[in-house]
């Protein structure tokens, strides 16, 4: 995993991925008590960073492995990239989601052109019908981050947001970056270490799910206790990744830690001050911009804003806060 | 009004303005029934395309004539867009707005470093204590639309959907521009015309709002019978200028009409597909997209979402569209 493969990425996502706008408004800057840039990825295509994963992992397969197809296990935004890029490369994908999952999602990962195969949580395997459905067709698993072509892929984030900054007159900053399993953090701390070395990258998480704020600070790959229980679901995973962790181990500062409820008031203050819309997973990193200034450096600090496929209840919860 | 004046505006307001993206959702493409690509305004300083002929007329004046300072009139987008451009001009702006306008505006205005002045719509006359404020301190007004170098600023936007709408490959393609006293939509049909002659401009408003599209098919300048009622407030005008209505008439297809009921559910697709926030009057262009296919040619449509600055009540009305 290097800097190479990230700037080939770049490569096969010219055209493709959407160059994301670095926002700002001089009210979250008196929030926040520092410049603060926002990196719009809640405007990529399928509303989130994901798709420039998905298409990095799907691009860089060889012809004959890609014409077969992929498989990832998704119920989010992984599975809308992985399945828009699998079908603007004109192969099948396969996505296997709970049969819980909400029904928007699947009708959305449908829409964009993916078979959707549903298990039962409660009495189903999810990894066994995969790996059958793999073996018998073909496919390939395009996995949600500790793949080399997917950090690869997220990472272009991060080659967007050195010459962004740049252009700002920002080239001392942390850059706060929303954190599951770390594909998009150590993309982007690989980014910025090759072309913005004043910028530092730093994982932002929920509450109770903060595994990679608990690994960096013990040096070994901590486990959240649970798996549910935070709003920000398109963030929570188990624990980092052997790839992602040692990369953020290396180039990250410490992690950050928000409420659900810190979450809730930047998706609003994003409503009122960005006019974007974020989910509480891609509002996290913003939130620790606003809520841990002490916890911050410098005269400036850059969040990346990493997606906005939010339902209507949830997002009314959110704009509720401003009227508190 | 040319567009050298529009090419000169935009060399003033490079490093100010921000360059918005030109957004699409295969969801949106298929409700529409072609390519739709939107010119995200929203995403302009101070939330709507005001700030660009707010910018480019301040920039435009006499060093001696603009450290005296600049007034408006305007409750609205127009009155941040003027008063943030003074501000980063270093000198003072008044702004004129009813003590009836809501207080977030006003709250809004002022945190931009605009001094703001109430006057009460029934009993005082504010032209009246415009002018007079005017005349003591030396101020130069900023109206709104029918001003050449706010119509130059407006019309940067043509300048940028010409350059992104060629990279994406669309050169034939009706823009449609939500649309009031017609500042933008003029400015972005000058712009066209120079730079992207297979691009032509259309505007859209609200039903009963429609004093552009009446005019345009009359060949004379018609007015609408009220100023009140429409949930599009931001792009409620008297009537078309008398500096924008030729340019339109001279450069524009056809109006498109949309109801309150059509704007709302825009909104709600931006919110889903594009992850932006607009407000009714930014939306009407959209609606008219979304529901207007049958008089709009051709394979593409560009759409201009000119603003989203909309309140949580409103918004709230919109995202419950999605769940009739």
């Amino acid at each position: 995993m290097n800097i190479e493969m990230i700037r080939a990425a770049a490569e096969r996502l010219k055209g493709h991925a959407r160059e994301t706008p670095l926002l700002s408004s001089p009210f979250i800057d008196h929030l926040a008590g520092r410049r603060v840039l926002i990196k719009a990825e809640c405007l990529q295509h399928t509303g989130s960073f994901k798709y420039r994963g998905g298409y990095s992992a799907v691009s860089a397969l060889p012809d004959d492995v890609r014409a077969r197809g992929v498989i990832a296990f998704s119920s989010g935004n992984h599975a809308q990239g992985v399945a828009l890029a699998a079908t603007q490369h004109g192969v099948p994908s396969v996505i296997i989601m709970p049969a819980d999952a909400p029904r928007l999602k699947i009708e959305n990962t449908r829409a964009l052109g993916a078979e959707v195969v549903l298990y039962d949580r409660a009495t189903e395997d999810r990894d066994a019908i995969g790996a059958a459905m793999a073996e018998a067709r073909g496919l390939t698993l395009i996995k949600p981050f500790d793949e080399p072509e997917v950090i690869a892929g997220q990472g272009t984030t991060g080659l967007e947001i050195a010459v962004q900054a740049r252009a700002l007159g920002v080239e001392q900053a942390d850059v706060v970056v929303c954190c599951g399993g770390g594909g998009l953090t150590s993309g982007i701390a690989l980014a910025l270490e090759a072309e913005a070395p004043g910028l530092r990258a730093r994982p932002a998480e929920p509450e109770g799910f903060d595994d990679t704020a608990r690994s960096l600070a013990s040096g070994t790959i901590q486990r959240n206790a649970a798996m549910t229980g935070s709003i920000c679901d398109a963030i929570v995973t188990p624990s980092p990744g052997h790839l992602t962790f040692p990369i953020m181990q290396r180039l990250c500062g410490p992690g950050l830690v928000v409420s659900d409820a810190e979450a809730l008031r930047a998706m609003a203050q994003a409503f009122l001050r960005l006019k974007i819309v974020l989910e509480p997973g891609g509002a996290v990193a913003l939130a620790a911009a606003l809520n841990r200034r002490d916890q911050i450096g410098g005269d400036a600090v850059i969040v990346v804003a990493s997606g906005g496929n939010v339902d209507i209840e949830m997002y009314g919860a959110a704009l509720a806060t401003l009227a508190q």
